[in-house]
C-alpha cells in the first residue's frame, strides 16, 4: 500500500497544503525563490505535514490553522534539507542540482535560515505559543545535531548511542514536533498530546532507520545515487553497526574509511557484502521496534480513520522499497 | 556622555539583563557553550537591549518580561555576528578569535543558527505572539539582506540605494524589532508603537552610518584593525560613495577595487584622502538626519527619564568616536 492510499481520509487537506507551500515560498529576492520553488516542486512524500495534519483529526480543528502548521513543518524540513546537502556536499536532489551545488557555503546556509525564518513568520500566523514553543526548541535540537555532526567525523569504534542520538535530532524531533503540534493545535487532552509525541518520535526513528537500510538495499536507479553512499561519505549507520559487530569482514571497514579514496573494488565488495548479511535483517528488526512502539503509543487514542491512517503509515515507513 | 550615564535610568534591568544572557547561552554541547560564552563575556555596548527595555518604559510592564525579550533581542544580535564575520571572514571580535577563525564554515552558520533558535525559545517565554512574528520577520529581512550582499560582491557604480537597504536590513531592522517588540509588550497604544519603531529603524540607519564613518576616521588602536577596512574588503560604505561623487580622485577607487592586492600604498593614501575629505563631513550630516528623525520620531511620547535617555542615545550614537 503506498502512502496516497494511506493517507486518502486526509487528501484535501494535503491539496490545500500543496497549495499553500507553493504560495510560501514566492519571496521577494528572485534567486531565492527560485530555489525554494525547485526544493518545494520536485516533491518528497510529505510525511511530515501528513502527519501534523492526522494529529489535528481527533478534535475539530481549523483547517486553515491546520493546513498552516502542516506548511510551516514542511518548510523547517525543507530548510534542513539545504542544510544537509551543504554538509554532505550532495550535487542532487531529487532529480534537480541542490542549492550548494550553485551557490557559495554562505548563501546555501542563509537560504536555509531564509526559510526558518518564513516556517517561524508562517507558523507564528497560528497563533499558539506553545506551538511556536515546540518549534523553536525543535530548531534547536536539529542544530544541536547538524553541529556535533559537522564536529564529529567518522568516530571509532562506532557509536551506536550516537547514531540514535544523531537520527533523533536529525529526523525523529521534527516528526515528533509535527504530531505534537499538530495535536496540541486540535486541542487535544494532555495524555493525548503525548501519545502523538510519542508515536511522532518512534515514526521518525523507524523512518530513518528504514531509510538507512535503503541506503544498501534499495534498487540503485531508484536511489538516483550509489548503492551504498553513506558509507563511502564516511557516515556509519546502522546496518554498519550491526555487520562489524557480526561478521568477520567487520575490521574491514575501519581500514577502508581511513583511505582517503573509498570508491574502489574493496568499497564496492563491502558494500555488498554489508547489502546481503544479516546485519541487514537485524536493522530492519530495529526499525520495526520502533514502528511498532509508534503504532502502540496511540492505542489510547480512538479507533479511526485517522489513527487507522496512522498505524498504516508506521507499517508502511519500515517496509516501503524506498 | 557615555552610554553607561546615558543608560542610568534602566542600570539595574541592564543589570539583570547581563546576567540572563550568560545563563541563555548555557547549553549541553560543551563547544558551543564555549564559543558562545567568549561571545556574550568579551561584552559590546548592549545599545538593542537597551532600547528594548526603554521602549517597555511607558506603561507598567513586567520587568522578567521586559529583561527576557531584551536577551532575545541581543541574542539575534550575536547570531548575526557570527554569520557576519564567517561571510567577512574576519579573524577577531571584541580582542577573542571569532567562531569562523576556528571551526569550519559549516559549523559556524549552524552555531549562529542555534542561537537564533535559542533567541527564539527564550522569546516564546515572553507569551506574545506579536512579538513572536516581528521576531520571524526580523530574521527574514536579516537573512534576506545577507543573502543579497553575499550574491552581490562589488557592484559598479557604487548604488547607494543598495546601501540604504543593506544597512536596514542588516543593522536597522533589530534596531526596531527592539523598540517595536518592547512598546508592544509594555501594551502601548498603536501610535506609541509606531513612534518607537520608527525611533528604532533611525537610530539604527544613524549608528550604523557612524559605524561606517568610524571605519575611516577612529583611532586605528581603538578600532583594533586598520583603519578603511570595510574598503579593503570591497564593501563600499557612504562616505566611499560621496567620495567618488565628489573628488577628482574618485575612479582611482574603481582601479584599485578592481586589483587582487588591495593593501599597497596606493590603498593606504586613497583611505587617507577619504579620512580627510568633505565626504566624512557629508555622512556625518546623513547620520544626523536620521538620528534627527529618530528624536522627531518620539516626540509624541510624553517627556520622561526614558524618553529623554532615548533622545541622548541617538544624539551619542552620532557623536561616539568609537
Amino acid at each position: 500500500m503506498g502512502t496516497n492510499s494511506i493517507l486518502s481520509p486526509i487528501q484535501n487537506d494535503l491539496q490545500q497544503v500543496e497549495t499553500l507551500l507553493r504560495e510560501s515560498v514566492q519571496v521577494d529576492f528572485a534567486p531565492l525563490s527560485g530555489v525554494f520553488e525547485t526544493l518545494i516542486e520536485s516533491g518528497g512524500k510529505r510525511i511530515r505535514p501528513a502527519l501534523a495534519l492526522l494529529a489535528t483529526k481527533l478534535h475539530p480543528t481549523d483547517p486553515d490553522q491546520a493546513a498552516t502548521l502542516a506548511v510551516a513543518i514542511e518548510l523547517v524540513h525543507a530548510a534542513t534539507l539545504i542544510h544537509d546537502d551543504l554538509i554532505d556536499k550532495s550535487p542532487v536532489r531529487r532529480g534537480s542540482p541542490t542549492v550548494n551545488s550553485r551557490w557559495s557555503g554562505t548563501a546555501t546556509v542563509l537560504a536555509g535560515d531564509y526559510l526558518l525564518a518564513r516556517a517561524a513568520d508562517i507558523a507564528s500566523g497560528i497563533e499558539n505559543l506553545r506551538v511556536m514553543r515546540i518549534f523553536a526548541r525543535t530548531l534547536m535540537i536539529i542544530c544541536d545535531g547538524e553541529i556535533r555532526q559537522d564536529f564529529g567525523g567518522v568516530h571509532w569504534p562506532p557509536n551506536r548511542e550516537e547514531y540514535f542520538r544523531h537520527i533523533q535530532s536529525k529526523t525523529a524531533s521534527l516528526f515528533k514536533a509535527a504530531t505534537e503540534t499538530g495535536a496540541v493545535l486540535s486541542g487535544a487532552p494532555e495524555a493525548e498530546i503525548d501519545a502523538l509525541a510519542a508515536f511522532g518520535h518512534n515514526l521518525g526513528m523507524a523512518f530513518q532507520i528504514a531509510d538507512d537500510i535503503l541506503d544498501f538495499t534499495a534498487d540503485e536507479q531508484a536511489l538516483g545515487k550509489p548503492v551504498g553512499s553513506d558509507l563511502r561519505q564516511g557516515t556509519l549507520t546502522l546496518p554498519v553497526f550491526y555487520f562489524i559487530a557480526q561478521d568477520p569482514r567487520g575490521p574491514r571497514v575501519e581500514a577502508l574509511l581511513e583511505r582517503s579514496d573509498r570508491d574502489g573494488d574493496e568499497m564496492e565488495d563491502l558494500v555488498q557484502a554489508i547489502r546481503n548479511s544479516p546485519a541487514v535483517v537485524a536493522s530492519e528488526q530495529e526499525a520495526r521496534r520502533f514502528a511498532q512502539a509508534a503504532i502502540d503509543a496511540i492505542a489510547i487514542l480512538p479507533d479511526n480513520i485517522y489513527r487507522r491512517a496512522m498505524t498504516e503509515l508506521a507499517q508502511y515507513v519500515v517496509e516501503r522499497t524506498l
